[in-house]
């Protein structure tokens, strides 16, 4: 249950794979391309945090030259998958150690050939790229190998390089070129380890080395090519740190040392399903995806919406990160789940550059984050299918609950690991500024004597600017809270740097008034059926159901939310906004709210994004309806497997992985079927394993502990590790447990 | 100057002169049809103050059955204008005598004949409408007159009338029906004066007295028609009353009366232009409008937006009455904009219903408001001409400025007029419980200490749901101190219906709160560079020109406003916005301001609201700029001669006759290039004519005194009636001058 395999290819799998087979290391994104594709097949090495605009367009991720093009011919004829020559190819992907394997055979002219190559991106040296390749001939041919770095790479918003240079000495090639806005070297350089003789040759933007090779039938030629990517943001030297990282290794070395770092990675991240291999394939693959694009190397970057697997969504950080990936790894490998907090952190400026931007105090983060933490998304976002002309949206400047998003990551993130280092040292203060960006945005009703958010979009985009949206008022209360104990755990433990702060932002006056905030802040709450709406007068909207509103769509493209979508005047919301609150907020509702708005807000919910099937999918189980729980599980968590999602939103691509729904469906498999609610003082478990499951196993690191729990269908067992003098109290279904270091419990539900 | 003539007749002239020729007498309208056009010409009597919902399409007002219908057969042959018979056609309004007058001479078989009409629709009697109705033959024939009452009525959302009833009894006919909705009873009754024998003979819905008559050459055939109408609402006897209604008077008898209350009308009314021909009819034809449907008879009624020209806007009564037309009113005809006032007293519950409907307190005024005060505006007023589908516009729920418009109309009839009756009875409650509203809709803002109108659109509609509209603040404004001033008049005036009145609403505790609110209310001050920003962020919209924005429109009609509309996203607006709140309070911005603000938004206008020009007018003047105030005039002055307004947004019908604009260009005339400025204390005139007007002579009642003023190049000339022991100070650019009962004064400017 470790492999993807996919036999055979047509062209039109050629981008669905694409996203499907990648391999990333958190620094770049290579997609699961074939060495001989190009722009044109979409392949493309994605590096993680250096941007660029060309031009007015959108400024995006840049695409590195690419070090893996290799291309064949045989007897003068390309060898190119698939065309009418290929006549075998299988391709995989090992999720386990981050391996991708080809075998493809042609038929030329009657001479059968086969490429095989296995590739990597090292998750050691996240610099190193790692490609073996070799070709077999089953009748005597003539084989002519052209490999290289290609230049002519995709861009969604090109190009953003310029000015290549190039650069061979024996062995090792080098193709560098600068991005066009801020003028960042881009080098990469390729050693190839071969005892033929090559041949270099230069076009505009491609550097290649040529092996003229006569092949006997039967033999096999093969060689290893190491690549090394260096950019500007990495090193003062990117050529001769590029040029030196490709030489310094051999591939079965490399190899070696990248295979021990996914050990590591699923030691603590596997989770374990017995019963139920459909299942246990889509998660882990899940979790693959979580911990090849995650930023291991780096504070300075964090997990674009598309993850490594291209430049949709324009490479962009959303709140995807903190509410749906986040919790996995404060829960496996906290240090990656500091950096994704320190990233926030370290872009604060930006989010204060935005809100006073609007006119606000504090800061107001960016909907789409790139490297500065300045907001990439433009107002102007979608194109009308109708008319051709850009669509006005509010996500840039009315999803205000990505600051209550922020600063929920961060102090989700302190509680469930005790890191006061990161409250003290930027989180409160990232915390606080949430906190006067909401005051500063807030209104005050007189006649109603309470504090309101109005004019906001949530969660569910296709409703704009709407007054007092459940889940954004209740994220805007829990930041509030935050921000009390957050100052309060600073003034306690760093009392120099409480008063550094408080001084620096000049709000000593604002902190009484964020009291009052809080405490008169309407939250909308349940009506006489259980019902929270979810703004003010939603329910007065039409009440259409998908079927029928699915049926007035007259171009499959078009967006349902902005100002004329079908969706818009009608019940019908994109995904989960109410639900998500009473998945995040789960012990403030009775179980019978839960029930009531789970089926008030089901079958209104179209799941427009990616993000919807999983938090149905948590509160199903919550409430115990495992049918429901499962279904959207795997939606979920087969999303990437299985490609179904939305491709196009009018003319927009917005194809790739999802690494939310990744986050998602872990989530909906260790707090939704697992029933682990984990709070600060101790660990509940509640499980509601689906029918066919027999057991869940998985590790989880809570506040410093390591234990190790199985879940089988009347059994909680819980391990603790003997290394970090764990110690934890759990909570399964009312029985209070402590496990301590070395200790193994278990307890019957 | 009293004619609008038209000579010749084209099938697509109909409909334009359908409002063009228009007879009203504020209880009913007929269109400028001939008497043989039926429903396909748009025919139509239009009643005031009675409506009815068929199915469930638009409520709108009944059109009583076709009293003047007459059509001739000649040998045979209908005689119908326009066909290829016709060989000569003229029609006429004599707007000094609401007198319709119509000569067609049609050639049947080489024979000619010629058939003459004159009709009015008396001042009188309201109920009456009478017809003169002759053919003349130039060769000898035979001819057939149908003449009856024709219930084929035009409806836009009809049919309206059922059960239909019919009557006759020697030269009377009559035909009755009931309103769908409200089962009220319409009845229409005719007396034929003629010698010749009549045949009577029904249709379905149609009643026809038949007179056959052979005619030598150079005869003329002649028969007068008294119609009269009645309905349920009216009396309890409607088929009596319409019956004795129509018989009690001769058509001579009847036309001196009505022609005896135009001259009355007009003697308080008319405004003298000397040495423009061309501004001088068209500001007459205006007046001839707005006096013709005005309501003289009642206080249950107000003047709808497109008068009495048909059903187009649901015959509703907008703000268009308040600030359009009430003031022409108010100041030539007091006792008219009493009852324009008291329909909006009378209302009041139904706006204290719409108030209640969205959760406020007080009274939200309808958008639209037809014969119970409650809103006929629709969520989707408009369709969507790309899609076909219903659009969301925001006119009902958002224009709260309305409220806020009546209060205005209510204090500024008390502050010209002094009449306290109105305040007392029921104004003083109207303009707080507006307030009231305004009090339950606003927001504090203690970031900025402030109150703010929030979520609102303006009168440029194409910007719906902004943020502190300056005009809609300044008028919450006006609203609060009228509040103030209101209810100080009661408490001096009628302290015990002033306790009573806070006792009803039980609003004690909520006045001190309404003072603070005026107080603290946030209005919109100008800029650096003089710039009043029209609403919060207005300024960061797209600066597009309105040629540019012109050339993007892909559908002649499509509408430009709305949720993606083309200028929705862009500082281009539909009409006078904060130009209109620099009219309004003219008072308290210098000169500098209005010509900043004037020449800022002018080029971004598109005017795409016939309530536009006349405030661009009144401004123009207001700086100086008489060749931007005359060319706004006339657009203003002439919409309804040349017909020039739009006929269609989306797919809906907008024609008819456009009474705002008649008010308008009264403004335009008498505020504008008069420099007319009333104020409780005192009148001020600060002329500034047109270059090629000698002079201008109007009269004014204000405060219960009546002037008559003329204005020549350099001469303000006024003189008081000696009737009603005038009295006034008056201030001509700074010099005071007194003018009491008798006194003519002059004063060189």
């Amino acid at each position: 249950m470790w492999k993807v395999i996919e036999k055979g290819l047509t062209k039109d799998r050629i981008e669905l794979n694409g996203s499907k087979f990648l391999l990333a290391n958190g620094y770049m994104g290579y997609r699961g391309t074939l060495e001989e594709h190009t722009d044109k097949e979409l392949a493309a090495c994605v590096l993680s945090g250096l941007y660029d605009r060309f031009e007015d367009k959108w400024r995006e991720p840049v695409n590195a030259p690419n070090g893996f093009y290799t291309k064949v011919y045989c007897d003068g004829v390309p060898l190119f998958a698939p065309n009418q020559n290929m006549i075998n190819h299988v391709q995989s992907l090992d999720i386990r150690t981050g391996v991708f394997e080809r075998s493809t055979t042609f038929a030329i002219n009657g001479k059968k050939v086969t490429l095989n190559s296995q590739r990597f991106l090292s998750a050691d040296d996240v610099h190193l790229m790692c490609l073996r390749y070799s070709v077999t001939a089953y009748e005597d041919c003539y084989l002519k190998i052209e490999t290289g770095i290609d230049g002519e790479i995709w861009d969604i918003n090109g190009p953003h390089l310029k000015n290549f240079v190039y650069k061979t000495d024996n062995k090792t090639l080098s193709l560098g070129a600068n991005t066009i806005e801020l003028n960042v070297p881009v080098y990469v350089s390729a050693n190839i380890i071969t005892d033929s003789e090559l041949i270099t040759e230069y076009t505009s933007s491609k550097i290649l080395a040529i092996i003229d090779i006569p092949l006997k039938s039967g033999q096999t030629y093969q060689f290893d090519k190491m690549v090394s990517v260096y950019t500007g943001l990495d090193t003062n030297n990117p050529l001769t740190d590029s040029l030196t990282g490709c030489c310094k290794d051999n591939y079965n070395d490399a190899l070696i040392r990248h295979k021990t770092r996914w050990e590591e990675r699923w030691k603590t991240s596997d989770v374990v399903i017995d019963g139920d291999k459909r299942a246990q394939l889509a998660l882990r693959y899940s979790i693959y995806h979580l911990m090849c694009i995650a930023p291991h190397h780096s504070d300075r970057v964090s997990i674009p919406a598309r993850g490594l697997s291209g430049q949709v969504y324009k490479g962009a950080v959303f709140w995807d990160t903190e509410m749906f990936m986040l919790r996995f790894f404060i829960l496996t490998q906290p240090e990656v789940a500091k950096n994704l907090i320190r990233y926030r952190i370290n872009t604060l400026n930006g989010a204060r550059r935005k809100a006073a931007e609007y006119g606000y105090k504090g800061a107001f983060f960016a909907w789409e984050s790139q490297d500065t933490g300045d907001d990439a998304c433009t107002l102007f976002n979608i194109t009308d299918v109708f008319t051709n002309r850009p669509m006005r949206t509010y996500f840039r400047d009315k999803q205000v609950h990505i600051s209550a998003d922020v600063a929920f990551g961060i102090w989700e993130y302190y509680l469930l690991t005790g890191d006061k280092d990161v409250i003290i040292n930027g989180g409160a203060e990232t915390i606080l500024e949430c906190a006067r960006f909401f005051l500063s945005y807030a209104y005050y009703k007189p006649y109603k004597h309470r504090y309101e958010i109005l004019d906001v979009t949530g969660p569910d985009e296709y409703h704009e600017r709407v007054n007092n949206n459940a889940f954004t008022n209740k994220m805007v209360e829990y930041t509030l809270k935050a921000t009390r104990n957050a100052l309060k755990l600073m003034w306690n433990n760093a009392p120099d740097d409480y008063d550094k702060l408080i001084h620096k932002l000049g709000c000593a006056d604002e902190l009484a008034i964020i009291d009052e905030f809080c405490d008169k802040l309407y939250i909308p709450q349940a009506d006489k059926n259980g019902i929270i709406e979810q703004f003010d007068s939603y329910h007065s909207l039409e009440d259409v159901s998908l079927k029928k509103l699915k049926e007035k769509i007259l171009n499959p493209n078009e967006y349902l939310g902005g100002g004329n979508g079908l969706a818009t005047t009608t019940k019908i919301l994109k995904q989960a906004d109410v639900v998500l609150m009473l998945t995040l907020f789960s012990d403030e509702y009775s179980e019978k709210i839960k029930k009531a708005n789970f089926d008030f807000y089901e079958p209104r919910t179209e799941h427009g994004s990616s993000l919807s099937s999983c938090i149905y999918s948590i509160l199903a189980s919550d409430i115990g309806d495992s049918q429901w729980g499962y279904e959207y599980f795997l939606k979920t968590a087969e999303i990437d497997l299985n490609g179904s999602s939305k491709q196009y939103v009018g003319d927009l691509y917005i194809g790739g992985t999802h690494p939310a729904a990744n986050g998602g469906a872990w989530m909906a498999t260790i707090l939704g079927f697992g029933g682990v609610r984990l709070k600060e003082s101790e660990v509940c478990i509640s499980p509601r394993l689906p029918e066919s499951w027999n057991s869940l196993s998985f590790c989880i690191k809570w506040k410093n502990s390591d234990f190790r729990i199985e879940i089988t269908k009347n059994l909680v067992s819980i391990a603790a590790s003997c290394e970090n003098k764990a110690n934890g109290q759990f909570n399964i279904k009312g029985s209070i447990k402590n496990c301590s270091a070395g200790d193994k419990i278990a307890c019957h539900y």
